[in-house]
């Protein structure tokens, strides 16, 4: 039982650098921190530790650098690539216990953060001093700041406020060897060298743990102006599209396209009101905040009439109350009862250039006829960022993990220069694919960055790469 | 003349790779590769290369690391800092051949360019076609997309549309030993892995030579609401800044602050007409972009209405023609005539956090009193990007060089926690002051990414660490 010993000999240091209450072992470990939101399956842990300071992470990160052992940093666990499931003999490394805001400065539209803060929290203490954190995704209440960070999530309003990662002016970060990389820049602003934030904005914990972030707000919202339309085709979806974002100067905040067979799933088998006829090609849903929707709302509805007029849009709804925002969003919002009708199925997180989603649709949609006829294939996404979502399931019995499927899709997804992975990341999931994606210069390139940030190669192994 | 001859037979090797008429040597160098708009002096090179394809670079880059031969790669030339002065014995790598708009996507708004397109070609492309590139600097005519990404330039426009960083969604680079990192993305988002574009924006060719580029465009802007606007202080600044983001959606498309000092001057020495009486300590200059500035103009009218009743704003200037836009921005542009009655004049480029910019400049301005009396100090910037500039002049006799000058402000400027860059870049002139903004971690993970992508350390040496 010489490993066993050995293991308790680790544990037995690492008592010495985090509280007692702070390290978890074996049937301890609570199931929260063994899975993600994903199907992904890990391995059995070591432990697992939740340190109160960044100086406690660094003792932990030196501490296995030297013993080689491998460590899983951990946030909310609500990713869906299986970034963060255990692997085995891993030490656990949750930042939880390193939340809450340390500083909002108001003047400036900046928040200082500890990585564990949920984003929840951060969205409503910015909303309390009138401002807003431009980051939204459905796990808004268990997802954690600094895996959004980590996996530069992307959300809602990518199209108005960027992703993650054009959120965060600046990161403190623990590299695999315990040093701290100081980077608290509070400046929207400084090209004094390199920036070395985006080393590990989008790293999926594999060169660095973020321990604290300084985030960028915007200005507060007091509710948008919203609007259902029905489209001829993703050619209409386009002008459409351009036509809003010249109209209103860039303030368009949400821009999702739901294709006919998903609109007609989503209001039978899912259950929503369907707004409008289930007869139309395309459905566009669209919203533009403001601190004063009342006061916007004129501008909003020009830019709809032109849109009437010109032909890009072939009926429009415009939302008249709370009741029918709610209504419009849950037809986006509500797969989970399609995702039960299709069992198992396959949520795909694609992107491709813009101007070619119509085009990649239909290719995926033959294809997929072509080799699994009789599959359910449903389409929607966030248009205006380039992401596609695609439904697919009852995966057929002979392909029970997906593979094949996976392949049809991704074969089309690299044909037009897409991503197999838009907001997602990759994790566990879809690390079979990366080069699907990125070329062999390029994964050179990240196995290099692996190396010299990690020479042991401790930090989330196997995962990504 | 063992070197010589050394020199020669390097020389003969890269006419193998490069057109005959794409390489000069000696005084045939033509004298606009040996100098920047910054009054740094580089070495004598030994020869300026212009290929014309990529594959031109790479076997250029392949040939320089096989022979240890030190690389500048240069753009427009337009740099403040000297970040693209020759070293002394280096190849001059310029990327104007590789110039063009190759691509532009009017649906998806976006451009694929070469590295030695001038900005203002790629402004003008965009403009024609209904759209618009957000990066606007006073070197437009000169500068070129490759230079502005190596040194993630800033500019007027920040505020709204970012910096460079934030307009590039793809880049293909050569890296130092010749491989080609194709890196051509389309997508707003892709998170297929880490996002390496950034280990190149704002490298200042030190970690790779940026040979093609992806750009997003902005919808397009058909004219601007300009006011002029006198205030009580930096903290009425900042509440007025906050007020017309709020009450215009993150329109506000520059938000410039002049102070007393520099006003004053501006309009009696440097020629400007001075459209408010200079008894305000501080000025600020504010536009909003749009497609119909007319349609926009009740929305910005009225915003300033709100700020004159709240007291934030204590006189107020619309602008009502096309003359007064251009009175208006002369204020903030017209800075040549000062640099001449001030001369040899140091002109800052700092950023400090947005709140405490005001308490900034009252402390540099106590300290150049008390060290350098008699001194010109005259302060400006775009303050909604934190982004603090400051003429100082005539650097005193007994500091020739404005070193003892330089130390007083970064001084202060380390203790607010700036940046000594905000977007000028380090280059050499600011290479000394490097430690002032980033941690000896920070310096440390620069020169491990510089060991392992350029091993042979040929690209730009000397400049920035």
């Amino acid at each position: 039982m010489q490993i066993q010993t050995e293991n308790d000999a680790f544990v037995t240091m690492l008592r010495e650098v985090v509280d007692p209450q702070d390290l978890q072992i074996g049937a301890d470990i609570p199931a929260t921190a063994l899975r993600d939101w994903s199907d992904e399956r890990g391995g059995v842990p070591l432990a697992l530790v939740q340190p109160r300071t960044t100086a406690q992470v660094s003792a932990v990160m030196a501490l296995c650098h030297a013993h080689g052992q491998p460590v899983v940093p951990q946030g909310g666990m609500t990713g869906l690539a299986g970034g963060a499931v255990p692997s085995t003999g891993a030490v656990l490394l949750s930042l939880r216990n390193i939340a809450g805001v340390e500083e909002l400065n108001d003047a400036a539209g900046l928040m200082t953060v500890g990585a564990g803060t949920p984003l929840q929290v951060i969205q409503e203490a910015a909303a309390e001093n009138g401002l807003m954190f431009g980051l939204d995704l459905g796990a808004r209440g268990s997802c954690q700041i600094g895996g959004n960070i980590a996996t530069n999530a992307g959300g809602n309003r990518v199209i108005r406020y960027g992703m993650t990662r054009d959120l965060v002016l600046g990161l403190e970060v623990v590299l695999a060897d315990g040093t701290i990389l100081p980077m608290m820049n509070k400046m929207p602003k400084n090209n004094a060298a390199l920036d070395l934030k985006h080393l590990f904005i989008g790293s999926e914990g594999r060169l660095g743990i973020i321990t604290r972030a300084v985030l960028r707000l915007h200005p507060g919202v007091g509710g948008a102006n919203t609007a259902l339309i029905a489209l001829s085709g993703f050619d209409a979806a386009l002008k459409l599209l351009r036509h809003a974002q010249t109209a209103l100067s860039g303030r368009v905040s949400a821009f999702e396209v739901l294709w006919n067979d998903y609109y007609r799933s989503v209001t039978t088998i899912g259950g929503v009101r369907a707004p409008l006829g289930a007869e139309f090609p395309l459905y566009a849903l669209i919203d533009m905040q403001g601190a004063d929707p009342d006061a916007e709302a004129p501008a909003f509805q020009a830019m709809l009439e032109r849109a009437m007029e010109s032909g890009w849009a072939l009926d429009v709804l415009l939302a008249q109350s709370q009741s029918d925002v709610l209504d419009f969003w849950a037809l986006r919002d509500n797969v989970a009862e399609l995702q039960r009708s299709f069992s198992p199925m396959i949520n795909f997180d694609i992107s491709v250039p813009q101007s070619q989603i119509g085009d990649c649709v239909e290719r995926i949609r033959a294809d997929l006829a072509q080799k699994f006829p009789g599959l359910a294939n449903l389409y929607f996404g966030h248009i205006g960022d380039s992401n596609l979502h695609i439904l697919v399931g009852p995966t057929p019995a002979d392909d029970p993990d997906g593979r094949q499927v996976e392949a049809c899709v991704y074969d089309v997804t690299r044909s037009f220069g897409g991503s197999i992975s838009a907001e997602h990341g990759i994790g566990l999931h879809k690390k079979p694919w990366l080069s699907y994606s990125r070329s062999e210069a390029e994964l050179s390139v990240l196995r290099q960055l692996k190396d010299t940030l990690d020479p042991t190669g401790i930090l989330n192994p196997g995962k990504v790469l």
